[in-house]
């Protein structure tokens, strides 16, 4: 439980490749983990070559940790290999829609977790890609990724360079309910991010981006409306491509 | 990694409660986890009393888990708080689209699988409840869950009355792939399976349902098109009603 709660993601690494018995070890971790039916409607896609890499990483905006770790790993929801065991036995399986992306999000996601658990232990950093999403088409065609497969999320794996600082967490509290949920006041609500409105790094953030509080950082600068708005289309548009319902 | 490598799904519980510094303690863990941008976009709801159990079961088909296991959890992606937050400092967050659904939910199941592998390391034991989204609106009528939170997960935990046999999994090297995905040939897919196929369980679920084969067991009686149809619908209306882009 302490590797749990000490968790940071590790955003600089060092040059020391992960040997491939270490790799292989913290994968089968990662396939033993729950998953609907047992049906392992998951790839995950090792990228280690420096070409690879160099062809992601404008896909993920250009963050360094993309070219700087060792393993890159893309982690998809996949039903091409399960369509094709089904079509070699006479039948037929109906995965290209919203309830099985979500499935299959749940479980590749759940797959994803128990190799950074694995990779911690074994004395490594990782650090989550959130835009894989982002750019699932490009992505889709450098990894050379058939209809029924969908990247779902990305891993940098490395040995950390450095151990930043635990990052803060709205208090336990705030996001447990019990038996029934409790909506939020506005003092509650006040309550509930005053420690994260008055961290240093916040009240920079602000500065930095001449905004007038946290909450307008993450709506006006990081994630604003106009962005998911043109990846939802992008996303829909590539659903609508693999003939999803 | 013993411990990832050894996870079972318990679905028979002792009666003993899971005391709440056990659970706190958890929990804690889960929230440490990864999570876009820190935004925390997910609750937890804690199932402990017999009436509510009594109302979630039916809504997960009776699964004897919900009701046998003392603790329940559903984990929900959850942007009411944010937006809350964001409407008392003059701004407006976006999360009402595909985009960030599909963000959420890895979010939650990443939160969930650090909450089980914390669960297991004191000797607790889970087990995922794959029916949430097949019944998202009334679920969330029974946990007074408001617009802009919803149920994706549903885990049981308690401390295991038998420990059940480890089940298969494909060979680890029909999942991965190094550098570019390599699509499956015929002879490969039937490579793949084969011990899956060969499984004396496997046997006995053919012949249980009259099947030529496992791979019918799944598209024809456990995941039916027909199903997946219902509640992709289902799920639709839901996202609809609560005016998801």
């Amino acid at each position: 439980m302490e590797l749990l709660k000490s968790h940071r993601s590790i955003r600089k690494y060092k040059t020391t490749n992960i040997p491939d018995d270490v790799l292989a070890d913290i994968l089968e971790c990662g396939i033993r983990s729950s998953n609907t039916g047992n049906m392992q409607l998951y790839s995950i896609i090792v990228t280690r070559s420096t070409e690879k890499k160099a062809l992601l990483a404008p896909l993920h905006f250009n963050q360094p940790m993309v070219m700087d770790a060792p393993v890159v790993l893309t982690i998809c929801y996949d039903f091409n290999r399960f369509s094709k065991w089904c079509s070699a036995n006479n039948t037929k399986a109906d995965f290209s829609n919203l309830l099985w992306l979500l499935n299959g999000t749940i479980d590749s996601s759940i797959l994803s977790q128990n190799i950074c658990v694995a990779a911690e232990s074994k004395g490594l950093g990782i650090c989550y890609i959130g835009t894989t999403l982002y750019n699932a088409p490009e992505i889709s065609k450098v990894l050379h990724l058939p209809a029924g497969v969908i990247p779902i999320t990305t891993l940098t794996i490395g040995y950390p360079e450095q151990i930043p600082e635990l990052t803060d967490r709205l208090p336990l509290d705030s996001v447990v309910h019990f038996e029934e949920y409790e909506d939020y006041s506005k003092e509650r609500i006040a309550e509930i991010y005053q420690e994260k409105e008055n961290l240093e790094s916040s009240q920079q953030f602000v500065k930095e981006n001449g905004k007038e509080n946290l909450a307008q950082v993450y709506t006006e600068v990081r994630y604003k409306s106009a962005d998911s708005e043109f990846f939802t289309a992008k996303l829909k548009q590539l659903l609508e491509d693999q003939a999803f319902s």
